[in-house]
């Protein structure tokens, strides 16, 4: 698999990513499954509820987000999640949004334990069409070095 | 809506969850749509790979477990995420797997900016048949106060 390598991540690089969009029916069906609570799976039963209206599931935002940072990180051999530190959902994601990924790294270090791998920190922001924050992740990616310059 | 308040949790206190299991076909379809990459979406390829067979997105077995804490915290109002300290997959969720939750509240506090609201902060495992951890979370829930006990 193309992509790449730990030793292509710095400190300050800046990424982006293209677009997903989420419809009223997805936000039900994935609650259906998911996270079965009325602001996520009925429109009525939304409307009295804290959110005074139809919500996707964080985690539903969650997983769009890995859809966008999946193209904005194409790593060799894949994205191997080491762990988040941080995350929450500032804003709801609501039927029609938009959203796209802004993101930076924080972070970059070679693993300790497995001399074939690194760290790479990074901090994204997930934005709805108006440009506010619907998710804030700190996580680490899991990066494997480039064959060549492995110990 | 019926359901638990703030005043009904307490430090120490143990829960658990019934089961929920997942199929290779959904392991596939959902990282189709959120997290394509070849350990996710392919048996074959997903052979070569870091995980030597297929697994599951970290954000599947995240939305899984939502699914049993959702069971688990019969809260009024509803689970009303108030974000995630700490996200781990120690092992990847396989095909065929059942999981089932394990939890902790570790602390309980009064919002000092709602007054109608708490925060419960859980610590939760999620277990596959094996009894290996597959998720480890720290999260904090946003729960509704009993209204009678409100200032």
């Amino acid at each position: 698999m193309p992509g790449r390598y730990f030793e292509d991540y710095a400190v300050g690089q800046k990424f982006g990513s293209g677009t997903v969009t989420v419809t009223a029916d997805r936000i039900k069906s994935f609650a259906r499954e998911f996270d079965p609570q009325p602001f996520h799976t009925d429109e009525e039963l939304a409307r009295s509820t804290f959110f005074q209206g139809l919500v996707a599931s964080g985690w539903h935002t969650a997983s769009l987000t890995m859809s966008l940072v999946v193209q904005a990180f194409p790593i060799a051999g894949g994205v191997i999640g080491g762990g988040v530190d941080e995350l929450r959902w500032p804003k709801p994601l609501r039927p029609g949004d938009e959203l796209r990924l802004e993101g930076g790294i924080v972070e970059v270090r070679p693993s300790r334990s497995k001399p074939g791998q690194g760290l790479v920190r990074v901090r994204t922001t997930t934005l709805n069409r108006a440009g506010k924050a619907v998710q804030i992740m700190i996580a680490n990616l899991v990066v494997p070095r480039r064959p060549a310059e492995r110990a």
